[in-house]
Formats: structure tokens, C-alpha cells, sequence
């Protein structure tokens, strides 16, 4: 790609490590890339970070056609500059693209525009531990037209933000609510792409759990409403009687980057792992015979988030006293080392921005 | 409400009723509205119709936190202003906004904002039979943050366009695949509100019906993938053996204003109308036997849309020999010309913007 360059104005002032929350702060620039049915996708640019005119009638903003993907760049301690898999993400969004009708991108156009605009704005990347610099990749669809139907021009767009820990209280195990009111997707529906409206469909959930005094939701199946899905916009995993579980991709669950390296890690710590369904009921009884070991979630925005406590139907269902387990320990500080740098990667995950 | 007024410099010419498409013109001027987690809505007005900066990271461009309604004014033989039955859009919306964690609005609000809008842009109210004022109601979260949580902002819009008929054939009973890959909708998700996810979610059907030669799509559930649910973006309606069917509302159906109406009507007209599940098998032995007798979908774009021809699994079955039949005429015919003003209104259904 030929990408151009305009330079900004005025650059925005670095925050402190310690200021940093999760999604607040975006850097000085932008890369955007255009579509158009007749000429393809054309006009990639990296361009000062501002906002962005659309016309009322745009279609994103009536019919959601938009999906986007989310990944970190890292600083090791030796200062080099490390992305995660960032291959799987662009893999993932031309899947995306695909069930919304979205035309794809070339994969590898994908990785260089990260790879430029990451370059470019190095210095935003944060290096305490914990840190990262977000990357955002999204698509959204700009005909300016009020028809249900596929749009016939796009923006590719990728934005950047430093970002701390996902949630204020850093590692801690978190309580679920096991959600059987609410569903958040369904086999032949968006639930294994990453689409824009899978994630409005999980806030009425969200804010039930948090009025429960829960800091997630996990989803049971929408069509016997006892298998297990995700936890949040994570995948999730259950460690019983020495087994390591977690619910297979049935066609409603987000394919995970994290959770695609957590089951490669812990097969090569010699557990064994299973991807199957998992109700919840089985769940209840292993906490019943004392057989619940560990439970966490997996994604990119929180790595591994410990699950200390279950809410299902008023009762609480507490997993491994509340507190971190041993497995959960082990994926959190293999895969944060590795995709900090600190650790070596023997698997080749990481990906060096020069 | 105080609504504040901006002149436009300049207004767009008028398009006379022939170039009338659906959905791709806009009038002179919009409505908007602000929220503010601290204020509540604030800041109504009537500006000139114009592109609305969004910061990249804004929260309906990543995660789809939006909804929207839909409704028509029409210009009656006699020079009167109608809207049918907004007080039903406007409840609906709040539904919507409900089920995406959006702060309601106040009903008598609405309306006004609609009838304030539409007042000033009566010029652009076409004549011909078959046109009208579309009106777009609809609300976008924008607070600049990429954690997934609701916006503690928003903007209510209101965009008006000038239509002629939905499908450019007008209205000819169309094709629809039975679509027995991808799902719509399931009860616990957001298909019976107007969120804009659902339609993202109905394109990729969309586009493969079209390739293989039908209009829409006729939705299956997403648990037995049996029980029919709506046409696109429209409820449907079955005659068989002389009585009318259409799909009780499961949770996983829009509660279409339309859908209501037919059912009012249909009463009125001495027709038994059965809310109930209805299965794609009931439907097939219907047809073998001879008495799947009409079908139609119904909905504010289209009004009524009779179906003359199912594709399912490869096999086609003709309805009424593909003829427009006398329920989906009484129909159409009634429901337009009360809309429309040329026929006295019994049930109360027409709001006059005075």
C-alpha cells in the first residue's frame, strides 16, 4: 500500500502510566481507508485524530452494519515494540466483514496499516506493567441512504488508545451472573462475528449484573438456555476435576484470540483441554462435589480475568474461595509475559514493529 | 418543549413524484436532541440538515447502542397533513430504547419534535398515490469511550424523506426464501425492539436471497428453525382455509404498527384472525392441499407486500398463483387510502399536523 501522511498540528500531551483507564484516551492520528463499490478499497491515510462528518442517513448509524476488532501493542523491557497474533485479527475481521456483507480487505493490508500508524505513534505506548496501547480496527458503512441493503461505500478506520488495566480493580476475581433472561446470540446469527450490535444486544444483561452486584454476565445458550457461552464480551473457562473445559464454538460464540492461545498453552503445560458443551447444571454439581477448581475469562481487553464467584436463580456459588487458582495464575502471567516481552516466545506469537 | 429554530441558507430544490425512490432524499431540515447523564434530554431543535461530526471512538460507530422508528405523512386529496398513528411509533421507540439501556424519552416529546418537523417541511409531502413523507426517528449513543458500557450520552434525530413505493415494481407479490441458515432473532434478544444490530444481522440472508432470485427472506425461529416469524423487515400473515394467521409475538418479533392494524382491520371485516406459531410445514401441507389461500407481509415501507411464491430447500410453491389476492387488496387498499386521507378514518388511526 502507498499510505499517506498529514502531519497534525498540534500533538496531544502523554499521560502518565497511572492515569491511564481502559477506552478514555485516543492518540494524535488515525488510519483510514476508503471503499467504494466501483473502485474497491482505495486511499489509505494516516491523518490527525479527529472527528469524523456522516451524513444523518448514513447507514451504520440505522441499520449497524459495522463490526471492528481489538488488539494491544506492547513495550518490552528491552524497548522493542510488540503486537499479539495481530494476523488472527485481521483473519477475524475479514470473517466479520463476511456475515455483514462487508467487502473484505486484503490480510495483509490490514497488518500494515497497524504496523504504520503503530510505528508512527510509538511514543503513545505505555511500559509499566499492565500497560498497552489499544488498537482499534473498525469498518463502518457510509451510504448515505434509508434502505435495508448492504452499503455500497465503507471506512476502514483504526484508532489508538493507551490503556491500563480493563478493570479499575486490576486482577481480581470477578462475579458473574449466570443470565437466563437475556440471550446474546443464537447459532446462524452474528454470535461468531464481531458485529456491532452483539454488543448493544449485552448491555440490558450488563446492567442487570451490575445492579446484582456482578461484574459480568455469563451467557447460557439461547436455545436451551443451560449450555454455557461467554462470560461478558470474553470466552470462558472451567477447570473441574483436573480437567480444563470450555464450551465448544457452536456458531454463537466468538472465536477468541486469547482463548485459541490459552488452550495451546495449556496443552503444552500438559492439561488436558475440552471443547464441549457445558451446562451450567454440570457446573452446579461439580461445585456441589467440591470438583469446580478454577474459572476465568479470556480476551484481549482483560487478558485472563479470574471468576471468584457465580450468581445463578439468587444463590452463590463461590470457585475456589474466591480467590486466583493456580492454572488461572499460570495463563495470566505466560500470556501477559510473552505479549509484554518479558517472557521468551517459544510459540512465535509476537510480531515486532521495527 | 421550546424548540429552537436555525433557518437553512439554502434549500434544496423538489423532486417531482416520478423520481421518487425509497430512502435516498432528504429534506431541508432535521430535529435534535441531547442527553446528558446529568441534564436528562436537553436542547431540542429544528436545524439545517447536515452531517454530524462523531469522534472515531463514539460509542454507536464500535458497539451499536441505537435504535430508530419509522412512519409516513401523507397529503390528502383535500390539502390535510396525516400521520397514522404515531402515538404507537412512540411508544415503541421507548420500548427499543429499553431494551439497549437508552434513557427514555418523554412520548408527548416525540410527537411533538415529529409534528414540529414535519409542519415546517410540509412542502416536501408528495401528492401522487403510492408517495409520502417518510419520517425517521432515531437515537445514537455518542459518548467517545471504547469500554463496553452504556453511553452516558446521546443524540435523538429526526430525518424526513420524500418515498414513492418501497420495491421499485411497486406492488406485485413478490419471491421470498425460506431461510433455514441464518436466524434473525431469538427470544432473549433484541428482535422485538427496532435496534439497528437486527438489520446488520438480516443482510447476509438478504443478499443470498437476492442471488437466488427472490425479494426477501421469510424468517424461520432460531430454536426449532420450524415456526415462521416475519418477511425481512416486515410481520407476515398466512391465509389458510379462510382463516388469517400471522405469528404471536414470542419475543423474538417486531410488534409491527401495521401488523396491529391488519388485525384490526381484518376483525372488522368478519375474518377470523388466529395469532399463533405458525411452522413452515403447517404452511407446505397448506399448499399441497390447496388451501394456503394468500400471504402478505406488512409494514410502514412497503405497507402491504403480497408474496405470490415461496423458495424453500430448492423447492418452489406458488400462493394464489401468484395474484394479489382479496384480502391482501382489502387490505392494502384500506390501509393506504385511510393513511392517505382518501378514505374516512373509523378507527381514529390519522393524526392531523395542523
Amino acid at each position: 500500500m502507498n499510505i499517506s501522511f498529514t502531519k497534525s498540528g498540534r500533538l496531544k500531551p502523554k499521560p502518565s502510566s497511572e492515569a491511564l483507564g481502559f477506552g478514555k484516551l485516543t492518540t494524535d492520528y488515525m488510519f483510514i481507508m476508503d471503499y467504494d463499490a466501483g473502485r474497491g478499497w482505495y486511499d489509505p491515510k494516516i491523518v490527525p485524530y479527529s472527528p469524523i462528518p456522516l451524513d444523518p442517513s448514513t447507514c451504520v448509524l440505522h441499520y449497524g452494519q459495522g463490526i471492528f476488532e481489538g488488539l494491544k501493542a506492547y513495550r518490552s523491557p528491552d524497548g522493542r515494540v510488540l503486537l499479539f497474533r495481530p494476523e488472527e485479527n485481521a483473519r477475524r475481521l475479514n470473517n466479520s466483514c463476511d456475515r455483514t456483507c462487508i467487502p473484505p480487505l486484503d490480510e495483509n493490508d490490514i497488518l500494515e496499516a497497524i504496523t504504520e500508524l503503530v510505528r508512527l505513534e510509538k511514543d503513545w505506548i505505555p511500559s509499566a506493567e499492565g500497560t498497552s496501547l489499544y488498537i482499534r480496527p473498525f469498518i463502518i458503512a457510509t451510504d448515505p441512504f434509508l434502505g435495508v441493503h448492504p452499503s455500497r461505500t465503507y471506512m476502514f478506520i483504526i484508532i489508538l488508545g493507551p490503556v491500563g488495566n480493563y478493570y479499575p480493580t486490576g486482577i481480581n476475581p470477578i462475579k458473574i451472573l449466570v443470565e437466563d433472561e437475556y440471550v446474546r446470540a443464537v447459532a446462524g446469527g452474528t454470535g461468531e462475528a464481531k458485529t456491532m450490535g452483539n454488543y448493544a444486544a449485552s448491555l440490558k444483561a450488563q446492567d442487570k449484573a451490575e445492579k446484582l452486584g456482578c461484574i459480568q454476565v455469563l451467557w447460557l445458550d439461547g436455545i436451551h438456555r443451560k449450555y454455557v457461552e461467554e462470560v461478558g464480551s470474553m470466552n470462558v473457562f472451567f477447570k473441574i476435576g483436573g480437567k480444563v473445559i470450555t464450551p465448544a464454538l457452536s456458531g454463537s460464540i466468538l472465536p477468541g484470540i486469547t482463548r485459541m492461545s490459552s488452550m495451546e498453552l495449556l496443552k503444552k503445560h500438559g492439561y488436558g483441554v475440552e471443547e464441549r458443551a457445558l451446562s451450567i447444571d454440570e457446573i452446579l454439581h461439580a461445585h456441589k462435589t467440591g470438583t469446580l477448581e478454577e474459572s476465568f475469562g479470556t480476551g484481549t481487553a482483560a487478558v485472563i480475568s479470574p471468576i471468584g464467584e457465580l450468581l445463578y436463580k439468587g444463590s452463590n456459588y463461590m470457585v475456589n474461595n474466591g480467590a486466583i487458582g493456580p492454572v488461572t495464575s499460570m495463563l495470566y502471567d505466560t500470556l501477559t509475559g510473552i505479549q509484554s516481552g518479558r517472557l521468551p516466545d517459544e510459540f512465535g506469537w509476537t510480531f515486532e514493529v521495527k
